[in-house]
């Protein structure tokens, strides 16, 4: 059996070059003239921090991980070599140490408030962000629990090993800092309603305690969303990291920068024309103080994330040197609900989750149970060709109507490809109902490594499109409003 | 080889009785009249279910801590049965996951402010505590965040196994959040100067950094003193146990009490009398509301703690069922270095660690090398008769002149016992340097139950000196000031 591969190296030069640019952007604030955002230049060299960090420790913690039995073996590959399992303790160890050194930057009045004096005459060229608003605190130290909760709860699920059904509400848990403080603080239940409905329910409606449920849901959709699509080397890092660029280009959006330029979307069908940048409106805040904010509190917790991801990837890419585990879905998939939740664009957020929302309803009639689920849903691996194949369910007695339709249906579309018998015609297997055995279906065989970039492909192509839907379409149903 | 002890039965009559006094105290502030401290309330029916759910948890999960390999034998006994450990976690669970619900009951509007103008005839009968400080809320949320980080650390150091010289800074870490938000808080970092130095150093001095480093070894020194007096059964609970209700005691004292009396502290040397109770006083908070409400906080954290330690305890009483692990020392530790540097009472804290403090010196010979460490410095058991012994470290080679000394003045002081050669009058043999094996030198061998009782007593005698010290004598060199 052939050897598993050695642990990519690392180029000294490019860490050590990192270093003093990390340095640039974290000193940058105390120097004048003071930038406009300091505490963005403070995370943006924290980020790269994250990233230097998580490419050492990851090839460096290994061997700990796979001494204490958190290993596995990488199901598509001809060797045998123990992987170790569960790295994303390490990314998450990274990422939240970073965001809890960062406080005093964005909160502290010696950092921000301490030069209010000279900054002042920023304030008259557009929106200053200089003292960040104290309640702030209070959400960044929940949101920051409920990180740390779910790395708890991911870790305790790789050493447990919890079984499917009983994991599924786990990340709940992880949302009850969010919502204790949000009711403590009293947060807003309102919700905008769309236009069409206006006339019925009125300019908002206030959700109450659904809002609640709503919330404890979105966390529980963004983990176990990410957790489902996984089964390939690289699938829930690259996930993570471009729903967080999305994020991170979606935020830049709604900051004041110098420039200002018109997008006609108008030709996208959107009733206003969009303009972005800006100092005096803050790009697409409009000058609302409290949504540059909200987009900045987003963008801390996402650029360390994108560093933590960066650096992970290079070694989980194919072939993987070190897996990701549960750890890694739990706090990349809270780290999204919580800048949905807190920042308010939970909408905005879920439209950078097409393909795995896809990939949910495509797996539905497995998860639910009307189509038999294997143990792995991967796809298949032919050791000779190296090419990955959809991988298939065996109906062991003959499906019930209801999957039968489904299934149909779902050939029809061309998501899933059916072996019937040739004379009943009744359906013996049926392709896996994931979104890499469709890439498969649809593309035909490829290796692992063409799969995972197809599936990134898709990724971005997701966010691109949500872009269109949220600045094009999002008009024809939403005014300005955005509470 | 004999069988190891079974599960203790859990008398569920005790436990559905439990639940609906625990039920009333969750209520009671939410009923006509409410009462003046509406979440002290709350905080005693969570701690009554924290007690009810760690006694029916811990023995429910310990099969899966041993399936995970998270188990160990116990030292001193003849049986070889495998004992669960790292139940600490399931405490420390069970114990933030309550902390974590009860935030709405202190901080929320709708539960304090909207009875406000009910109780307002209250205020005028004395200190009423009402309407918690808002900025608490990022006290409280930081704390819970100490006590997250200690429980993921006290984790992977059961699971890693970490050595002792890696892992007592590590505390130090959880502590983090805490500095960083008492930093981003603008924290106070003066200390009131003794009587005697006033001359020179005036009534205030301020420590700055100093004062962060201060609360980063307190949390380094209570997590690991308890971490270090342990080896028998009960042993780690225990100690939390009573340390938390002494500081429940000091708390208690700070409070509006409808009752005033006075106890004549000037027998024992205090040069003021001191009143406790009476609802416009509060307590010797002395119509301080600041006093009060820290206290209260204080009161929160403690009041679990001790549901959770009675609940575990009945499981880890010899024999034990169940082991705490490093997660108990962890948690237990913080959250006492959490109350001590929150509600600005560390020094009366570390008057009740007193024992930690007299087993951490003894211990300090062979912490530092001077005399032989062995692996376990627990007491040797004789199965025959079922008694401790005190163990022995061995010199394999001369003991150089500064531990041939050390050990001699312990030995006149009786706190250890020496093998010396007869001729040479060379030091062979030293009973180990820990508070248990003391207690053995000094008091005979006795049975494992016996000895944690007669720690136990120690603990208890250690807190009633420490209040004799602290509202007796710290008269003479402290006044009333207590910023």
């Amino acid at each position: 059996m052939p050897d598993g591969p050695r642990p990519r190296p690392l180029s000294t030069v490019l860490s050590l070059s990192l270093l003093p640019v990390a340095g640039w952007f974290i000193v940058r604030p105390l120097l004048d003239p003071v930038p406009q955002l300091p505490a963005l230049y403070t995370s943006i060299g924290f980020s790269i921090i994250a990233l230097i960090a998580t490419l050492y420790l990851v090839p460096a913690l290994g061997p700990t991980l796979i001494k204490a039995n958190l290993k596995g073996r990488d199901l598509l590959k001809t060797y045998d070599t123990p992987i170790p399992e569960s790295l994303g303790l390490v990314c998450a160890a990274v990422y939240i140490l970073l965001l809890m050194l960062f406080i005093p930057f964005p909160f502290s009045n010696s950092f921000a408030n301490g030069r209010m004096v000279e900054v002042k005459g920023a304030q008259y060229e557009g929106i200053a962000i200089n003292e960040f608003p104290h309640h702030f605190l209070s959400i960044y130290l929940s949101s920051l629990l409920a990180l740390l909760v779910a790395t708890l709860l991911g870790f305790l699920d790789d050493i447990f090993d919890i079984r499917w059904r009983h994991k599924v509400p786990i990340p709940i848990i992880g949302s009850i800092p969010l919502l204790m403080v949000y009711y403590a603080e009293q947060g807003n239940t309102n919700v905008v309603v769309p236009l069409p409905f206006r006339g019925i329910l009125g300019r908002l409606v206030n959700l109450g305690p659904l809002y609640y449920l709503y919330m404890a849901l979105l966390s529980t959709f963004s983990t176990n969303s990410i957790n489902i699509l996984a089964g390939i080397n690289g699938s829930e890092v690259s996930q993570a990291l471009i729903i967080a660029i999305s994020v991170i280009i979606n935020d830049l959006l709604y900051l004041p920068w110098p420039i200002d330029f018109r997008i006609p979307l108008h030709l996208l069908g959107s009733q206003a024309e969009v303009e972005v940048g800006g100092v005096w409106s803050a790009g697409m805040a409009y000058g609302s103080k409290e949504l540059v904010e909200r987009h900045l509190f987003s963008l801390y917790f996402m650029l360390p994330l994108v560093g933590v991801c960066i650096g992970f990837m290079y070694h989980n890419w194919y072939p993987a040197r070190a897996f990701p585990g549960d750890t890694f879905c739990y706090v990349a998939g809270m780290a999204f609900a919580v800048v949905g939740i807190q920042a308010h664009f939970s909408k905005t957020l879920l439209l950078f989750f097409m393909p795995q929302i896809f990939n949910f309803v495509l797996s539905c009639p497995q998860i639910f149970g009307l189509v038999p689920c294997p143990r792995h849903r991967v796809p298949r691996f032919d050791a000779n060709t190296n090419l990955l194949h959809p991988s298939k369910a065996l109906f062991m007695r003959p499906p019930a109507k209801i999957a039968t339709l489904v299934l149909h249906i779902f050939s029809a579309l061309g998501l899933v490809e059916l072996t019937v018998h040739p004379k009943t015609g009744q359906i013996l297997e049926t392709t896996n109902l994931t979104i890499l055995n469709f890439l498969l279906v649809r593309l035909g065989s490829m290796n692992e490594k063409h799969l995972v970039q197809v599936l990134m492909c898709t990724q971005v192509a997701g966010s691109v499109l949500a872009f269109v839907i949220r600045y094009g379409l999002a008009g024809l149903v939403y005014d300005g409003d955005r509470r």
